[in-house]
């Protein structure tokens, strides 16, 4: 879902130029031991496939994106291996998405009820598999940021959902949609956003029954990353965080719905509890996002914390972020599906929240601290062997 | 040693300050549960001494200090507690301080060969204790940083030491001879700068001989304090950090003493080996140390960090630590003597490596990383109950 | 107007403070060559009085922002200073302030038509000349910045205003109602705020007719001067700005107030045009201004630009602004105070263009650079000898 | 002189762009106006041509230096110009430049005598006018920055300085050889570098006995260039600037020269008196200049500036820059040669003081300021029509 926007763009890319030695495992979690002593999926088993409103070559988007990371004539290397994946792009299902992701529906499916838009996803998911001979398919969200749609009461139960996908009337954003598809054939689900996703009682539900599993939301790549991390020193340190804020500044698609202000409350939304739930709740914290059209593939974010230290003294830490998104995005989803498909071969089902150190609002656990997270996704790598 | 410097100062102002109910104990690690589940030696029984080469009032210093950390009124509310302890403070001994420190000595003793300047502070040690009837004595280097001494022969054999020391030629600097003073005794001994302290054979040998705990060295307060968290957030990422430059500039006597590139050197190189500790030795790292005297008790600190994401992608992450040193190190120094007195107690002897993350050199491991520190610190406390 | 604002309190506790001989006038623009050469009104010789909203005792304010920029001990050393003032604070009237500014209102003056409220402000200005036995009188506006008022008609012509004043409805803010009092005297009025002030037409008519001097709007004391000197650098090296972007953090009642978006939604315009100005209209430029409590009277800016230079390439310069704004404004509203009274006095009319230097949105001049204004300014004070 | 280098590779390549029309000249300041509005020697009528100690192909050295300013592509469309020049690159001259230039040597010419260097020099300066047909030459040194040389008693005197010339012990450094060799045939020099170039008063005399003129020295580029702008802001605002901390990290061969400790003092010291000239004698002032490879190209800069305002309160503002030097440099070169080119034939003679806003240390003013310097370079360059 999303399958010609940047992240897909880069992991499609990168995913070549791995395979063709061009470049090192840099920024992949998988790649580091003991991921390495674990029997993940080999990077040379994935096939690429997807949907996406559109339209576009993937190849031009991978243009663009890698000359915005500094790295130029990437894409025209792997051209073929990009091609090949473009062409098992299908057009895409767009429902929730507000009036700035509608826009750029330009080969949308007309798809009538919820539930016949889940059966063509299904569909496709079902085509891709045959086609590409799939023993395992991992259905990745990396599409655009929706507006938080209001429950619909049949979210609680799977039945009256069921039911409500009936009608003409949308109860469910696109994400759900897509997760709904992926565990109907009892696939997995990832949600790479903060979107809704399977985050809904009545898709875990269906999740559990198909023994299918999920993981999400909203992939933790730069400045929640750093919080995650810094916020720990001043818990060890006994030290009394006064406020922290966080301004970032983007420049690309991204960047461009999120200034929309329906589509960026989904995402401070995601971004802002951390700091309360690490560093309590009377931290004054706060998140702002502006879209700044020049830095392109570049995200730049300001943190200043304020704290106060032995006998009520202030200080300060700052920090500035500098990267390319997309670049930290996109090796994290090749681990999500490498991770997601080892966990439903040794016979996991529902939530993955081991998975918690690659989001923002972690499924499953409150835990927002990055080392513990990590610390609790190895213990569960080693947990117990793959049940085959 | 060092009993008139900043940290005395902030650590004896602030001491009555809580004992006042007038502040609470934020940046003091053993204010936290679950230091607080143990039986440490309660805050109210720890009473203060000490050796100090420069003259003056120990008041003035708080005060000075203390109005330079945004406080002003606090040392002046508390002159009692400040002039009971000015008033144990004896002259201090000098050694291989270098030109820097020599000059500060107003009322150094002197004292002849090595064995004579232990003999006189052991027994300043003694009538201390005699004198307030410490059940416990934990001797804290908190002097200004020396150059470092060449090791002399005699370091490696506790024997050969002391033969050595009945010499007039100085074979120990000032910070070893009082670890050497304190361990004679069984006396604990805390090195909380990055100078010899008790880093020698022979001396480790002394403190098991006697029965003495001891830890260091170097406090880890501020950009080392902030590296040792944030480090680990490209270790777990994957992401390679090609170089990671940091820049200290710092005003008061601590700052004046480094600007004398002898004492600098010694401060650089406990600075510096900690990204090669964790990330790896291929980190192009420098640390600088400037001193800017407009700054007073403000330390602030620049880092620069360039890293290398995925398909090889260059990123960075830049940092400012703003803060009053001397508030971030007086309560540590308070854990340091609370959490001595507790190891002595229940029967350990020699290095506490468990202390690591007080330092930003820590004795008896390589553990630089401040979330695993901690943890191995919290395992240590609960291991066992004190042997009293 | 906001007489016992924060910028009120700072400049009678310093100006307090300086004829104590205790401070000297640093920050003051009329403090340096070549204004000591002209005949200003000397400092001893200002008398302070005006409105306010609020309740409280002008002492306190003082003590409340002084000891939140470092300062503590200032305003009790000058209170009987600060209490002369405050017996001369009368209720101030609320006009168009918003529902955050209104909220404050503790002794706000029922004052009927706008008529009636000029009246009231005349009639307290008078009293104040009386009592003090001043000279000139020099209304300044310190108070919270109001929302955007919606031109009337009325606006552009004297007759007309006047006209519409008499009925029940509101046609002019509070911050337009004060210059027109000070106006209808014949008195000089500065707006060191974004709101309407004296920025309408008619109002400019009346100074006219009455020959009295106004200048304004919006002091320019922080994120604004640095931007106003900075943006030459790219000019006068032909580097082509993309984006400037800054952020705006701050702790104080300033603050508080425009965290109301209609609040906000004025300053905002303020401080954005000036990078259009002076770069042009191609440059992206935004601005955004959050409440942070804990920061108190401290204003913290962090701004990115991102720039173009030879053959394309992309760089960077970011700076962070922090300052106390109190400490940097109220000598401002000195300099202004004695600049006015100097144009008065040698016969100077209307608007007063050349204290541009002082305002981020200038009156009479598009000019936006710093250096370029205070030149002008400079040329402006040596250009004639007073009309006396 | 240092024709291979960084900023005559991007130079050179750069004017090819802009001659094939691939590229606007952003970065030139001669290309806004007034000074379009004067007859300058037009960009087209340029040949470059020069002296190389380093071996080597400069289309590699722009392919390098390009590739690193995020321009990979530039350097090979424009591969013939590049190597056109490279035939005309003659062994250049190493004297005075310590171990670190002296390493990288590959060609120099083994010149005996000053006196025979300069001769050498001079042969070359003539075949290079004779074979491309120049009207005028301009020698440029963009040469690695050479340790400070001690002044010879020589150097006051042009006829006691001919005669030491004749001897074996070098009296001049390399960068004072090619001015002495311009200034032999009436050519014009400019010193991009702090090394001592024509900054001795034998070569003054000798510049203004040939009708030669001359300007220098040391480019400024990066924090000294933001430096000359920000401070402005401080006097203007009779703010009291306490200090002003600089740092550099470099990580291209300037950089790598530099990190020796001899080049590095000549360079920290034509960085650091500005703020002196500006602020005055009583500001603390620091620069510093570190290695740091992994930057390659990128020259950054974090400056901490420490500031007083009103009633003694403490503020700050701090820095960061972020720039590709050479991209910065190179169209500063080409704007000096211009300049000179168009003062000579105007009739000026000796040093071009109106040049100062492109040096760090510019010779014949004590102006630091950016905008006075620049305001003083377009009133020159109205003064008068060119003298032909």
């Amino acid at each position: 879902m999303g399958a010609r926007g940047s992240i897909s763009a880069t992991l499609v890319a990168g995913h070549a130029a791995l395979m063709a030695g061009e470049a090192s495992p840099v920024g992949l979690v998988t790649a580091r031991p003991p991921f390495t002593e674990v029997e993940l999926p080999t990077l040379d088993r994935l096939v690429f496939g997807g949907h996406e409103i559109r339209g576009g070559r993937l190849l031009d988007e991978a243009r663009a994106v890698l000359t915005g990371c500094g790295l130029p004539g990437l894409a025209e290397r792997h051209a073929d291996a990009l091609d090949a994946v473009d062409a098992r792009i299908r057009p895409g299902i767009v429902r929730g998405g507000g009036a700035a992701i509608e826009a750029l529906g330009e080969q949308k499916v007309a798809a009538g009820s919820d539930a016949e838009a889940v059966a063509t996803i299904r569909r496709d998911i079902d085509a891709f598999r045959a086609e590409v001979g799939a023993e395992t398919v991992v259905v990745v969200n990396v599409a655009s940021t929706e507006p938080e749609m209001a429950p619909h009461p049949s979210w609680s139960d799977l039945a009256a959902l069921r039911d409500a996908m009936q009608g003409q009337a949308s109860v469910l954003p696109a994400s759900a949609l897509y997760a709904f598809a992926a565990f109907e054939g009892g696939d997995a689900y990832i949600n790479f956003t903060p979107s809704t996703g399977s985050r809904i009682p009545a898709l875990s539900a269906l999740a559990r029954a198909r023994g299918a599993v999920h993981a999400g939301s909203d992939g933790k790549t730069g400045e929640t990353l750093v919080k995650s991390v810094l916020s720990e020193l001043f818990v060890r340190r006994n030290l009394n965080v006064l406020s922290w804020f966080g301004q970032n500044i983007l420049g690309n698609m991204d960047g461009a719905i999120l200034d929309n202000p329906a589509n960026k409350a989904t995402k401070v939304h995601s971004k802002d509890h951390l700091i309360a739930r690490i560093l309590g709740p009377d931290v004054e914290s706060r998140v702002g996002i502006d879209y700044v059209r020049s830095l392109g593939e570049t995200k730049i974010a300001w943190d200043h914390i304020h704290f106060e230290g032995f006998l009520g003294g202030r200080m300060s830490l700052q920090f500035v972020w500098s990267a390319a998104d997309s670049l930290l995005a996109a090796p994290l989803v090749l681990d999500l599906v490498r991770l997601a498909a080892f966990a439903g071969a040794r016979g996991e089902v529902g939530v993955l929240a081991a998975l918690a150190p690659f989001f923002k609002d972690p499924m499953g656990t409150d835990e927002q601290r990055l080392i513990s997270q990590d610390d609790g996704m190895l213990a569960w790598l080693r947990r117990a062997e793959p049940a085959r």
